[in-house]
C-alpha cells in the first residue's frame, strides 16, 4: 500500500466503475458491483485489490495471486484463479494505468496562494491556480485556471501557462508558452538562450537568441532537463511528448506529438523529431536532422544522420540494429580467433 | 521578428552606425543612412531588415531575398540581388552577431532591490545592481556594479561576482570568484565539493575540499551545470569559456581562454585544457590529462590520453579522426563480408 | 592554505591527537606533541603543516618536502627526510582524509530559523536546526536535530531528514525519507515521479508512481542529481553510497551499501547494484539488471546484462575489461593493415 504520509487515495470503485474509466470490459462471471480499494502488484494483492497482468512471463503470479481483480488481456482469461474478478482489455497496461489513475489521481490545486509566494501585480492567475510559498510569478505572465506552482519555481516576464498543469518546485520557466494539462518537473530549465555564438579567437560573439519555447498540451518535462529557446524559429515539444530526467534540448529543435525521450539523451540545434519517435537514454542526435515517425534510437547511440520513419539504430555512429549487432558478433569472433583463446577463460575479470 | 513579450527591440539602426559596430565595411554603392529596424532570416527578411549570409549552400536564398541589407563575405557580394545594401565583413557571422546585439542588447539592470530578494546586511551591493525576489545573497557576499540577479538565485557567504554579470534564476554559488560580464544560467551549480574521498570498505571517508572556483571574464556557463570547487588548487574557468548546459567540472579542473564545453560533456579531476579547445557533446574526459590549445573532441568521444594541439579525436577510446573513420569503415566491410549479406537488406529495419 | 573567506579552520591539534583520530601510529623518534596548524600539499607544506604521501610516484616530493609531519605507509617511512615527523598508517590517505576534516569540519548548525525561511506550522524541527533563507519546509515535514537546510531548498509535504544532515542550496526532497549524516548537494531532485507509462499512440497513459526514495545514512547524493521515487516498491540509496553530479537513477533501483556512482551517469528502472559496487563516469546501466558486489564499470560502459561480483567491465555492450581491450587492440592492427598505411602518418590530424 502506498505510504499514506504521501499519497491521498481515492475510492473504493466498484468493478464496473474501473471498466468504465479504462475502457475494459468486466469479464463475464465478475460480479461488477465489487467494490475495489487500491491497487497492488499480482503478489501482495489482497481480495479487495486489483491487479494486472501484462506479460506472458508473470502467468505464474497470476494464476497464484489473491487479488480480488485484475486487469488481463482477453487471451489469457483463462489462466485467471478461481474466483478472481477480470477486467479484459486489449491493452491491459494502459488499462490499468487508468485504474490507477483513479485511485491516485494528481493532486488538485488548491486554489491557495502562500503568501510567502512573490506574484508580480501585473500577473494574472486564473480561477483556482495554487501558488506555492517562495514560488515567483513574475510581470505580466499568466497561470491558467487550476494549474499548481510548487515551492520556489520561478514563472519568468510574460510566459503564459495554461489550464491543469504543474510546474514543479525550483523549476524555472522564460520565453516560453506551455499548454494545458503540462507537467513539468522539480528543476527544469526552460527557455533560457540557446548556445549559439560566432567562434573567434578573439573572443567569442554570443548571437541573441530570438525565439521561444512552445510546449504543447500533455507533455511531461522531466526533473533538471534543459529545454534552451529558439534562435530565431522557436523550439517546439508536440503534444504528448513524455521527457525524461537531466535530458538537453537544444535551440530550434521540434518535436512532433507523442516523442519518447529518455533520461539523459541530447538533441542538438534544429534537428525534426517526427510524431512518436523515441531516443533511449544517454543517446545523442547531432543537429539539422530528421527523425522520422516512429524511429526508435537505442540507449547510447550517436546519431549523425537523418533516421528514416519506423527504423530502430542504434551505436555510434548509429546504424540499423541488424547491421550493428552482426559488427559486435563479428568483433568478438575475430577477437578469439586472433588472440587464440577462448571466452572461457576471463570468468574471472 | 521576435515576439515583443519576450524581447525588447532597441534602434533603428543606420547601415554606417552598424558598420562600426560590427567591424563591418559599407559596400559602395550602399546608402550608409539606411535605416535598418530589425535582424531577419534571409527568407523572411523585408526591406528595412538586415539579414547574412554565412554559407555557400544559402547563395540561391541570397539571390532570392528581400532584405533591406545584408552582412556577407567580399568574395559573394556580386551574388547580391540589386538594390540591397551590403555590408561587407571577412567574418559575416560574427559581424552580423555584433549588429544582432545591437538590435537586441542584454538586459540592462534595472538597478531595483526587490524586497522579496533576501540579502544579508554585511553583503555589499554595487552601483546598479538588481536583485530579483526570492533571491538570497548571503552575508559578506560582493556584487559588482550593474550585475543582476535572477529570481531565486543563491549568492554564498563571501562569494565575489564582478561587474555587468548575470547570475540566473535558481542557479547556486559558493566558493566562488566571479569575474565581470560573466553570464550564469539558471540552475548551474558552482563551488560545491567536489567528488574525493578515501574509498573503504568500512565507510568512505570524505577528504575536505578546500579549493575555489575561479570564473574569468566573459564567461558562459550553461544551465544546470555543476563546475565543483578544487580539492586545494582552484578549478579555473578561462576568460571566454562558452559552457553548454548539462556539463560537468570536475574538482583542480583548468580551461584556458575561450574554450568551447558543448552539452551534457564532463571533464574529470585536474585535467587541463589549453586555450580554445572544443570539447564536443556528451564527450567525456578522463582525470589528470593534458588537452592542448585548439585540440577537438568529437561528441560522445572518451578521451584517456592527452590530446595534442590542434589535432581532432573521435571515438571510444578517442584516437586520431582519420584512423577512427577507417576503422568504421573497416568494420563494415568486415561485417558484411562475414555474413554474406549486403546492407541493402536492411532497408526495413 | 584554504582561503578563509570560505573555510574556517580548527586546530592546532597535536601529533597524538590527529593519530587518535585517523587511527594512525605516531612514529618512533617524532614528537606527540608537535603542534600542526594546516594539511598541505608536499611540496608546499611548511614546518607547522601536515601532508601525506599515498602514491610511490611522489617519493621524491616527500624526501624534497619541509611539510613538519607526514601522513605515510610504514613501508615508505624510511624515505622521510630528517626531522619530518611521521604518522604511519596502512591506509594513509583514509587516515590523511580525517586528519584533514578535524581541520575542516562540516559546518555545524547554527540553530538558526531564518525569518525568511518559510516553515508550515505543522512542521518539525529538531534540536539545533539550521534553515536558511528562502527556504521551504511543508507540512508534516521533520527535520532532525542539528541538520542544515540551505538557501531556497525545498522539503516536501511529511519527508523526514534525520540528524546532522544537510540539504543544499535549491536542492528539492518530495515522498523520501532521508537518514542521518546525509548530505544532499545543492540542486539535486530527491523523489519526483518515476519515468512510468502505458505507450499508446493515442496519447501515453501516466502510471501513478507509488513509491518513495529511502536514503540510508552517511549517503552523500552530487549537485544536480535527479532520484526518481519508486513506482510501487521504493528507490533505495545504501548506507554510505557516494553519488557524484548530474547521475539519473531511475525507479525502484537499490543501491546497495558503499556503491560510488560517478558524475553523468544513469541506471534504469528496477536495477540492484550490490554493495560497493562501482559506476564510473558517463556509464548507462540498463533496467532490471543485477550488478554484483565489488563490480566495477568503467565510464562511458553501457551494461545490458547482469555483472557479477567483483568483476570489472567496459565498453558499449560492456564485456569483461581483457576482452575489450583485446577487441580494441584487433581493430587497431585491422585498420592499420587493410589501409596499407602506418598510425605514424596521423600525425597531425
Amino acid at each position: 500500500m502506498a505510504d499514506p504520509r504521501f499519497f491521498d487515495r481515492a475510492g473504493p470503485f466498484t468493478l464496473a466503475e474501473l471498466a468504465s474509466r479504462s475502457g475494459a470490459e468486466v469479464a463475464s462471471g465478475a460480479d461488477p458491483d465489487l467494490l475495489l480499494s487500491d491497487v497492488a502488484p499480482l503478489d501482495q494483492a489482497g481480495p479487495g485489490q486489483l491487479g494486472f497482468l501484462d506479460n506472458r512471463k508473470y502467468v505464474e503470479a497470476f494464476r497464484a495471486s489473491k487479488a480480488g481483480a485484475c486487469v488481463v488481456h482477453p487471451s489469457l482469461a483463462d489462466r485467471a484463479p478461481a474466483g478472481m474478478a477480470l477486467l479484459l482489455s486489449p491493452k491491459p497496461y494502459r488499462a490499468y494505468a487508468l485504474c490507477a489513475q483513479a485511485f491516485y489521481p494528481l493532486p488538485v490545486a488548491s486554489g491557495a496562494v502562500s503568501p510567502a509566494a512573490h506574484i508580480d501585480p501585473t500577473a494574472r492567475l486564473g480561477e483556482g491556480v495554487e501558488v506555492a510559498a517562495g514560488a515567483v510569478v513574475e510581470a505580466g505572465a499568466e497561470i491558467g485556471p487550476r494549474s499548481r506552482i510548487a515551492a520556489n519555481a520561478v514563472i519568468g516576464r510574460n510566459v503564459r501557462v495554461g489550464a491543469d498543469s504543474v510546474i514543479g518546485a525550483c523549476a524555472s520557466l522564460s520565453h516560453c508558452l506551455v499548454g494545458d494539462r503540462v507537467v513539468i518537473y522539480p528543476g527544469a530549465r526552460i527557455g533560457q538562450d540557446g548556445f549559439g555564438f560566432a567562434m573567434d579567437v578573439a573572443g567569442h560573439v554570443r548571437v541573441p537568441q530570438l525565439g521561444r519555447v512552445i510546449i504543447d498540451d500533455d507533455v511531461e518535462v522531466g526533473a533538471n532537463v534543459t529545454i534552451d529557446r529558439g534562435a530565431g524559429p522557436d523550439t517546439v515539444i508536440g503534444r504528448g511528448c513524455m521527457i525524461d530526467n537531466l535530458v538537453q534540448i537544444g535551440h530550434n529543435v521540434t518535436l512532433g506529438t507523442g516523442c519518447v525521450i529518455v533520461a539523459q539523451s541530447g538533441i542538438s540545434g534544429s534537428t525534426r523529431f517526427d510524431h512518436h519517435a523515441v531516443l533511449a537514454a544517454q543517446a545523442g542526435v547531432a543537429g539539422h536532422l530528421t527523425i522520422g515517425a516512429g524511429a526508435r534510437i537505442a540507449a547510447q547511440s550517436g546519431v549523425m544522420r537523418d533516421v528514416p520513419p519506423m527504423t530502430e539504430v542504434l551505436g555510434t555512429p548509429a546504424q540499423p540494429k541488424r547491421q550493428y549487432f552482426r559488427q559486435v558478433a563479428m568483433m568478438a569472433r575475430l577477437a578469439r580467433g586472433r588472440s587464440g583463446r577462448g571466452d572461457e577463460h576471463d570468468g574471472n575479470e
